[in-house]
Formats: C-alpha cells, sequence, structure tokens
C-alpha cells in the first residue's frame, strides 16, 4: 500500500488512481463529499446538523470556493477524488474523475468524516478489518432507521459493516467512541433484520465480504447517507465521490480523538 | 434552590422570574438562544458549525417553528426565557421578558450548549463554584480569539470565567471534556492577557467574582459569543436570551456526556 499522501493525491489527480481509498495507511482523515448549489446548502447544512452520526462535519466552504482551507489546502475537490458521482433531480446522472467541467461558481463543498478513518485505529489494536482483506470495497446498506428530516431531504441512515468476533466487537465499540467525528460508535451490532437489513449478501453500495460462523456484524452510520437522501428528493444537481472512493485530507486520525 | 423543572417554567412564563439561570440544580440542560428571520440562518448556522466550541448546537427549529421538539417539546421559546435580548441593525435594542410581539413566521430558532450543563458535574466533584457561591452571574468576556468568519458573521470568542485552584483547574478540564456539546473543555487557563483580557474585575457580561490568592481564572468558549458577533454585523434583527437568563431543556446533563 503506497505510504506518501502526495503520491496518491497526484495519481488521484491525474486520473490513475480510479479504485476505492480504503486500506490507504498514511494516517490522513479520508472523507465523504458532497457539493451542492448555494439555494440547496442550508437545508443540507440542517440535514447534517440533525443527524451527525451520519453526516459529521468536517468542514463547509464558501460558495464557489474548491479548496477546502481547513481540511486539506492543497487539494482541489474537483479533480482530488478518485470517483464522482452526478446526480441530477434525485437521480444517478454520471460517473466521472473529474468535475472540473461540471462545476459553478455557487458551489459548496461539504467535507464529511468517514469511517475509514477509524480502520487503522481498529487495525492497530489488532482487530481485523475484513474488506480490507479481501481487497474490496466495504460494504454499506440502506436501513429503516430514519433521518431527522430538514427540508425537503429525508430518508434512511445508511450504514457500513465490518464482521467482527464478539470480543473485537466490544473493542471496536471503545476505539470507534473515541472519534465522534468521523461516525462514532457503532449503531447497531448483531441483528440486520433489526435495522431492514434483508441480506447481507447483497449490499447497496460497495463489496459484499465473507462473515464467518464466529462473528456478528457491526454497523457504523455512513457518510453515503446523504446520496441516498438526494436519491429521496428533486434537488437539482448534486456531486459526490463514488461510495468508497473518498476525499483525503490533511488531517491525521489522532486529531479527531477525543480523550 | 428549586428543583422542579415545571415549576421554574411556569415561573419563568408568568415573567415571575426574570433572574439568572446559574445554580439551577434539576439535572436539566441550559441552553443558549438565537432566533434569526430564516435569510439569515445560513450564515448563522455555518457559523456555529464553524465555531463549535463555541456554539454548539443541540437542536435547530424549522422556520416559524417556536417549540424546539428534540430539546424541549412542552416548551415555547417565545414566552421560556427569563429575559431576552432585541438587536436591531448589530445594535441592542431592547431588553423584555417575552417576545410573543416580536415573533414573525419565518424565526428559526438555534439552541446552542451553555457552559451552566457541567456546574453540577463540577459540583458533583468538589469543586466549589464562584459565582453560584456568591449568588452572582457568571463573568463573561470578549477576547482576542477570532472565531471562524462565516458570510458578514465575524469577531471575537466570548469565554466564561470561574476561578479555581489548579488542582481543582485539572480535574476541571477531565470533567468538562466529556461535555462537547456544551463547550467542553476550557479554551484558556491562568493569564487573561493572553487572550486579550485587560481587567478580570470588568467583565463585559455577567458580573464580576472574587478570586483568591492562589487560585487560577479558567476560561470556557461561551455560548454569547453569537450576540458579541452580531453586534459587529449589519444583521436587521436578531433575539436572544439576555446572558446568564438561559433556555431550560429537557435534555438531562448526562445524556451530553461522552465515555
Amino acid at each position: 500500500m503506497a505510504k506518501d499522501v502526495n503520491n496518491i493525491r497526484q495519481s488521484i489527480r491525474k486520473g490513475e488512481w480510479t479504485k476505492p481509498t480504503t486500506g490507504i495507511d498514511t494516517g490522513n482523515t479520508q472523507a465523504n463529499l458532497v457539493i451542492l448549489p448555494k439555494k440547496d446548502a442550508y437545508d443540507f447544512l440542517l440535514f447534517c446538523v440533525r443527524n451527525p452520526k451520519s453526516c459529521p462535519l468536517l468542514e463547509v466552504t464558501d460558495a464557489g470556493v474548491p479548496v477546502p482551507d481547513k481540511t486539506a489546502p492543497d487539494t482541489d475537490v474537483r479533480t482530488d477524488v478518485p470517483k464522482y458521482r452526478i446526480y441530477k433531480g434525485g437521480k444517478l446522472a454520471d460517473e466521472v474523475t473529474d468535475i472540473t467541467d461540471f462545476w459553478s461558481d455557487d458551489f459548496v463543498s461539504f467535507i464529511i468524516g468517514c469511517s475509514f478513518t477509524f480502520e487503522k485505529p481498529l487495525l492497530d489494536h489488532g482487530i481485523p478489518i475484513r474488506h480490507i482483506d479481501e481487497g474490496r470495497n466495504v460494504p454499506m446498506y440502506r436501513t429503516n432507521i430514519p433521518c431527522e428530516t430538514a427540508g425537503e431531504l429525508s430518508g434512511p441512515m445508511v450504514v457500513s459493516m465490518r464482521p467482527m468476533k464478539p470480543e473485537n466487537a466490544i473493542r471496536a465499540v471503545q476505539i470507534t467512541s473515541r472519534f465522534p467525528s468521523v461516525h462514532g460508535a457503532p449503531v447497531h451490532i448483531g441483528d440486520p433484520g433489526a435495522i431492514g437489513i434483508t441480506d447481507l449478501g447483497k449490499p447497496d453500495f460497495g463489496d459484499d465480504v465473507t462473515i464467518n460462523d464466529d462473528e456478528i456484524p457491526v454497523f457504523w452510520a455512513c457518510g453515503v447517507t446523504p446520496q441516498s437522501v438526494v436519491m429521496n428528493s428533486t434537488i437539482d444537481m448534486m456531486i459526490t465521490h463514488a461510495p468508497g472512493h473518498m476525499f483525503i485530507t490533511d488531517l491525521k486520525e489522532e486529531e479527531h480523538a477525543v480523550l
């Protein structure tokens, strides 16, 4: 795995790296990206504030500014994500590796915490991460857990899932509780049916992974939630990262730790 | 000190209780209140997101709704604060005990965490709180610590101050770190001059309190910051609580604790 964040960023910017960013162990916080016109930004900002487990805000740019000054001042949100999704009228319209041609001066960028950030602390504590071991994207599922509504934005929470032995699940609760700004503690452990997931083998986003007999699924709120919510809406235009293809910030993982 | 939150609320609603709410030990979270027209709500919401130490958001209501459903569903923000301040064009225009006559259907209410919430946990750990012992409002000061700007909202952070013996100051850091949604850990300890405070005996808001020779001042980010910031702006109309005269929510203090 490449270790130099600048090399990875260059490779993403040139369009050479178009795969998921899971397992990049530079210690840099990875983030979800949502870009919206200013007119829709209030409802979305309110949605994030009302749903902090799914949408922990790391930064919100001023309209028209493509550089997130606080979290990654040497980057450009138009080129530095491996793969983007473009939604029009709530429908997925395109998947691209550069959004320079789609950029508008009234676009506001929301940088939202991502659970990939706490995967390194989990690994450091000897907890294996299945999708990394299997070279796949993390499995993500729509649940029946309703988000708090904001304007016309409403819909269920999306979760990411990591299968773990029970003793590792307990330790993972402790470790991830220290990282509230990157989704924090799990939202559910154990019974997928209880949160409306009927088949763990068929994730709504990302890839399926092996779950062994002695393991239980552990679910975290996921920053793909906004994409799912906008697909429930009639918002004209939204650009996001493609699930698992994250924006890499300058923030170090430990900067998110509390206590 | 009265212990029943409903009695206190009734008394506030009737206009009988018009004094500060510090030291009310019902275990209920107290909150700062900011009310703005919808057109100014985006900049203010962004200001809160960018300055979470000063403005930890507990709830944002929909426009025109005077009842904060999540934090205090049996209350009304128009009557349930002991004293309000009305700002027009950035200037303090009036101080009233009821804002029903000023209410407009496009008003958005921001319920913001208050450091009074962690005073009970401090007392429970045997740390005396001087302004409570002296029956005064907490002293608050404008600092030279700049807030992150949002739209035309900019200006320095306001802090509250509690004098403590050094060993209590250390314990207070530990205790308040558990309460990030009500300002969390201190922003400064010890030297007032280093954050632009020239005279602890002359607070910008609230009352002065005794500081003994064996004590150091401990400073927390304060929810009066928005009032100070709006006084720097040309925003037409804003209504807030009067400093120290807080909105009492249904949230219990321990609901804010992490780990």
